[in-house]
């Protein structure tokens, strides 16, 4: 179909349906929340963005942040090990790797800006960790390290809060301070120097 | 001395000399870049905070970004380790205590703005790192670890940029998902269970 072809905008809204709409729906309120941050958020502004009807929105959300959340959720990566935990370093690096599209991705970004209004929307980054982060598993890594301690290859005392922590800790800290995301091999450096030792897997002696 | 008694502003700033007029500034130029970001920073404004003349400022610093980053670098905590290097756990937790009490402190929040902005201002985000942190040694624990390394306690080889890291990257994270500076009991576990093993103290077995 081409250009000229094209019906109009109310049509074209009229046909879409289920999953379509949705997905338009949640990359509206990710840009939306972007641009105008969590306060200047409204469910006119996700509306007119993702050109639906305000009521459609009402009928599923019964507000803005509520529709975020699950927008959220939707754009989370999950980790999947490998089935029969034959590689934790390789499992670890890619659970990072998945940990880097997110940050560099709409969500990555609308996370920042809840983040950063935490102190004006308390719940709204409450919900963000309970009803996404811990929904999906918790912080990244956490699911392969769990999937390794359930098969008997790691101890399960080691997954502490700290521990299922460090890949992601490290990763932010070096887009922090390069202001770009790390590359592969600075994620395997993690995995090797960080991770694997506070596991139960030593790093080797130089001697 | 009383308020009634107090001198008039010029005469109490005529008598301020040499360090008492550089702590003034100091402060001042910590306190603007907090409130105007790096972008609104001007001498006028510091001088005014200062209560200094502009002329005194221009006689010490080109411009006020130079005068942040000395400011910086006075501000930034120098890392004392036990000189026997005996405690080296005990000495870890102290640099990570210094960390924290950095980052609460006007500078940590200057430090926020000055990465906040690195895309507007990249050779002051630079010399951020250069001419402050570079000059104090690195990464929080870094002087610690290299301490412990020269006399022998620890591979000086794991001592990578990735394990200097790890300490601050996870204070930091800490700090951004509870919203609230880490307690004393988290700072040690994060030396326990990620510093000590990723630099050849491994975790007990549990079994």
């Amino acid at each position: 179909m081409t250009g000229a072809d094209a019906p109009p905008a109310a049509a074209a809204r009229s046909r879409r349906r289920g999953a379509d709409l949705i997905s338009a729906v949640y990359a509206a309120v990710l840009t939306e929340v972007a641009e105008t941050g969590v306060t200047g958020l409204t469910m006119e502004g996700i509306a007119r963005r993702a050109a639906a009807g305000k009521t459609t929105l009402y009928r599923r959300w019964s507000s803005p942040t509520e529709l975020l959340i699950d927008a959220m959720l939707d754009a989370h990566p999950v980790e999947r090990p490998t089935p029969g935990a034959t590689d934790l370093r390789g499992d670890l690096i890619e659970a990072l790797g998945q940990l880097v599209a997110w940050i560099v991705s709409p969500a990555g970004t609308a996370a920042t800006r809840i983040l950063a209004e935490r102190h004006s929307h308390p719940a709204l980054a409450e919900a963000l960790y309970s009803r996404v982060f811990d929904v999906r598993g918790g912080t990244f890594t956490s699911t392969v390290l769990r999937h390794y301690a359930d098969r008997g290859q790691l101890d399960p005392a080691l997954l502490t809060p700290i521990v299922v922590d460090i890949g992601e800790a490290l990763t932010l800290k070096r887009f922090l301070d390069d202001g770009a995301p790390p590359d592969e091999q600075t994620l395997a450096a993690i995995v090797d120097q960080a991770i694997l030792p506070a596991v139960g897997y030593p790093p080797p002696a130089s001697t």
